[in-house]
């Protein structure tokens, strides 16, 4: 795990007593110095506490810690909740020695249940304590709720002729068991780089991967991704090259992060790529890209291995896309067209077409032929564990 | 059966031979006069050929004839599938002896496959022989796909002295059996009415009724609705309360058709009624109540009888308000209030709402505290079934 450990960051892990079942479930990132911080959170109009807390403390720009907990979302927790955050920011920073605003937090777990604050304030002289830099790939133990394998993910590049790394830590998309639902992912990189470059690399990439992955279109209270780059690597100010290749790492970094955790998916047999193209805008190619990725119809048609072209044109209709002409619409499912002209492709033979469908991963991709724009979303099947997970939680 | 006549209609089902496995699969509505008529057609961009040459026809606002076939949707099949939705509408206008333009036309079943016009053209001469104003409610079973129960609705209203009949015969949301996947309601009525009003009847129950029901949120290419007033109830001129009467009236039937569709749901156990109040527009109303009806860890949920208020509260948060303010909102299932301000409801007991979950009929009411608009939705859950009928048609 040495590969994982970023210049001038710590990290501790302990079991606070917070998750019911027992097992890790508080977490503490610490950088020596101030780092440039940013961060993107939920689109959920219903925002947990800690997003709440965290989206005030990141508009500095500036942060030295992260505090992370599962087994409890404190979502749906009216103003309680919210001093509980707060509560625990102030007592991390307290514990650090270091100024309220420059601590993050987030939470995962049971949503609508009060978080107990005791505990964590119990726990946090412990924690503290047990700040090392080797315990920062262990982060990922303490905030997996669900998950059935642990996300992290490194990039190391260079700036300035000096090398920097960026690794991430992630957990489960939400839906992998959905009162703990949460996509958390927390990113360190050593680099140099201002807040503000920070943000926009941050914002590029998450539109790129988080935003375009789909378990079941379901959104969190609580999905937050964190970057902190506390300069340790010593580069100097960024060429326009080294910001691009910085941005394209932490990117690569996020691919691999949002990826895995759709290959984790619950309950998911397949791998789905849908790659739509000619489109008008890229809009417009996400629009549709997710309209095939959220259409229960499609998933399960995936879970089977059915290559169901009516679906698939069925739900490249339902994408709200007012002029879309189904004539210019071709469909491929890997190397087989299966549509074209908005119909079954001349020469198309069922068996071929459930020849692409049995592989656990396979690639869908759609031409509208409308324009030059073009996106990709990945996404996994609907099966019967994911009934089966959804509904028997609490049952 | 002898309610569902209605004065001046006639009409004719057999078995084809469109259906690969058997059964009836062409049925056809005559009026012996002149119609006004009006329809509604899904908002799918990708539609099926009969769709394409019904909406053709309506705009005359007159007709006297339904042709409609299961088995096969004639959707994705391109020009030959034009060709083949036209020549059934000439082969139907030629034997009846009326006018192209008086066929409206419709079809349900397979996607992509071409139709057989020669099995059509050879029943022709035989449906129209077995024309007959008993044979109307046997439509209902021509046009079912994987309907567990026939569905027919009747409304008697009176105007100008005269009663009128409104007759409505519909086949199952499509997710039922998604290759087969189409909702089809043709309405029959004898009273006199323009064909101006009666859309504007039409269209406003719709939006009320068939547009407000969800089974998953797919929409099919062949959903259509058609209404055929034939004026054989001989009353006048419409008042403005006779027509408020009418519209209510065919309201009335389209919504006991819908619900009967969300009960046959495939896989569905519970029939859910979800009502938001206090919404700022009724379209926001409606945004907010399709967000909970398509969420499937809230129609999970309800399959696990499982009062889930940290899934419904995402879901509502989810809905694309831009300014929802979450402290607001209050849900109740059933008589129990789960949220309030945002929140867990003060004195809320887990077992009062798993007490509410469990009937397989349950109202779940929203007020969002914006404003006085309102509206209700009704869906039904997502269960192991909804899987198994999805992913193993074909397999």
């Amino acid at each position: 795990m040495g590969d994982y450990l970023v210049r001038g960051f710590k990290a501790s892990v302990m079991e606070a007593g917070i998750k019911k079942r027992g097992g890790l479930d508080l977490a503490l990132i610490f950088s020596e110095r101030e780092a440039s911080a940013a961060g993107v959170f939920t689109g959920n109009k219903v925002k947990a506490a800690p997003v709440l807390v965290s989206q005030e403390n990141i508009k500095r720009g500036r942060a030295r810690a992260i505090i992370a907990n599962s087994g409890n979302a404190n979502a749906c927790t009216g103003d309680a909740g919210l001093q509980s955050a707060r509560y625990t920011v102030e007592a991390v920073a307290k514990e650090l020695g270091i100024s309220t605003g420059e601590v993050l937090v987030a939470s995962t777990g049971v949503i609508g249940a009060p978080l107990n604050t005791d505990v964590i304030g119990k726990a946090l002289p412990e924690l503290v304590k047990g700040l090392s830099a080797e315990a920062v790939p262990r982060v990922v133990e303490a905030i997996m709720t669900t998950d059935s394998f642990p996300k992290l993910s490194l990039f190391e590049g260079k700036a300035g002729g000096k090398s920097y790394k960026v690794v991430g830590m992630a957990k489960g998309a939400g839906m992998i068991m959905p009162d703990m639902a949460t996509m958390l992912c927390f990113i360190i990189t050593d680099i140099t780089v201002d807040p503000i470059r920070l943000n926009e690399a941050l914002v590029w990439g998450v539109e790129r991967t988080f935003n375009r992955i789909s378990v079941d279109g379901d959104m969190s209270t609580n999905d937050t991704v964190f970057v902190l780059a506390n300069g340790a690597a010593g580069n100097g100010s960024l060429s326009p090259e080294e910001f691009q290749g910085f941005k394209t790492g932490l990117a690569k970094v996020m691919d691999e992060l949002s990826t895995m955790i759709v290959r984790d998916g619950e309950g998911a047999t397949k791998f789905i790529t849908i790659r739509v193209t000619g489109a008008a805008a890229e809009a417009e190619a996400v629009r549709v890209a997710k309209a095939i990725a959220h259409s229960p119809l499609v998933k399960t048609a995936f879970f089977a291995s059915d290559p169901n072209l009516g679906r698939l044109l069925m739900a490249i209709g339902n994408a709200g896309i007012d002029d879309l002409d189904p004539a210019n619409v071709s469909v491929w499912l890997e190397d087989v067209q299966v549509i074209e002209h908005g119909g079954r492709a001349a020469g198309y033979r069922e068996e071929d077409g459930a020849r692409a469908m049995r592989p656990p991963e396979i690639e869908v991709r759609v031409a509208l032929g409308r324009g030059g724009a073009e996106t990709t979303v990945w996404t996994c099947d609907f099966s019967y564990d994911y009934v089966k997970i959804n509904a028997e939680y609490r049952t």
